[in-house]
Order: structure tokens, then sequence, then C-alpha cells
């Protein structure tokens, strides 16, 4: 798993159109557009060594809480994002690892927004410029 | 070298503070705040191994144009980014490079809004939603 974060005062999107991908979310009213303040918006990435690993999850969770309780937040906005330059897990696999990502950070009390999967969004956002607003962590 | 790019309709940046880097550059009235509109924003790393490559920039050049050509825009943005995974240049070859790839692009009619070296920032972009609007590149 390797994610890029932005720590952000406002971020927003709006679903477009599908992508190329086999596995596509549906889309409802919930989760075609959506707007979050103050959050920690996170670029990510599934891998193929990820989909051996059952301690996957426990350990990226670990390291994305440790940001959050760093910048004292509690809004997460999850992007599914294959430009990260790893190499890529099933599609299958990423698809369900982001939603057990987002299940386990709701059940630790965190507000999550995450992006449907399979297509594409214009996304705008609002990032800080401080040294904790950008960070790129690879887990593994 | 390696990049991130993504088609923007507004990109704007704000200087908010140095970094911890041994090259700061100097701030003026022209580089501590800027906007821009339809615009290719590129967070770039150069990497320990385009140190001894004549041809990297060149190489370089011809991705990014490759990918303005297909959006048919003019504007780009270089944002100096460490945070790409890869093995990172020395700090100084870093800057001489990005001030490289300006000229070069500017050399060849584009408009160029390069952010500062080794400051933090404030960025607040609007991305597209097409398939072209995230794309990631290694070049070497």
């Amino acid at each position: 798993m390797r994610f890029l974060s932005f720590h952000v005062d406002y971020f927003g999107h709006k679903v477009t159109k599908k992508g190329r991908s086999k596995v596509i979310e549906e889309i409802t009213e919930g989760n075609k557009e959506n707007q979050i303040e103050n959050a920690l918006v996170l670029f990510i990435s599934m891998e193929k060594q990820d989909e051996a690993k059952n301690d996957i999850f426990e350990k990226g969770i670990y390291e994305i809480e440790k940001i959050l309780k760093q910048l004292k937040i509690i809004n997460v906005v999850i992007i599914p994002f294959a430009h990260l330059f790893g190499q890529l897990s099933s599609i299958e696999y990423a698809f369900e690892s982001f939603k057990k990502i987002e299940s386990m950070l709701k059940s630790k009390g965190y507000t999550v927004l995450r992006l449907p999967f399979g297509w594409f969004n214009e996304l705008e956002m609002k990032a800080k410029g401080h040294p904790l607003s950008r960070i790129s962590r690879i887990v593994e």
C-alpha cells in the first residue's frame, strides 16, 4: 500500500465519467458529488505484494492515524489512485481494500469520504502549506 | 526524473514558510503568489540517476510536451516535489534542473509558472475529470 497525502482546508469532487476499469462502483445520490473541510486527502494505491499480507490494513491504518493525530483532524478522503509508481494489485483486491480501509477508519470514529471506484472525477482542493501538509508513505 | 500531472481549470499557490532544504530560493513580488488557468500542473522530482544523463532534459521535455499537445494547452506549472517515491538527486542538481526545464519550455513558447525552490506553499486547484487529467511518468 502506498499513499500521498495532502492536508486540506477544503476538498470537493464530482464524478464525471466511467474509467476503463472492469470494476465500476454504482453511483448514487450519496457518492457522486461531495465536499469536506479540514481533511487528510489520501491518494492511495494497493500493490501486488499487499495481497499476501494479512496485516497490511492494520499497518496502513496505523500510518494514516499517526498523521491524523499529528494534524489533530478527524476527516479523511480516500481517492483510489493508480499513479504512484508502484506495481498495482488486482482491481478487485483494490476495490475491496479501499472499502475495508473506509470501514476501519469509521469504526475508529473518523469521518470518511471515499470516492467511488472506477470513475473519473473533477477534484477541487485547497491544500495547506505547513511542513506536514504533503506526506508520502509506502506501507509493507 | 519523474512527475505526476494534473490538468487543471485553475491553479494557485502562495508561499508560506521556508523548508528544511539547504537551497532556499529568494522570494520576490513575482514568485510568492500566483494563479494560472487551464494548465498542466507537474509535481516533479529529479532522481539520483538523472545526474549522469545529459539527455534527461530533452527526454523529460518530450514527455511533458506530448501531454501538452494532447491537451492542446500552453500553460505549465512546475512544483518541486520530493514525495513521488523515487531516490532523489542532490538538492543543488534539482534546483538547477527545474530552472532548466522552465527555460526550455519557455523557449518553446509555453507559459511556465515555477514554484520557488525550498518553500512550503498553500496550493489551490480545480482539476478536470477526463481520462488524461492525471498522468504519471518516469523518464530515464
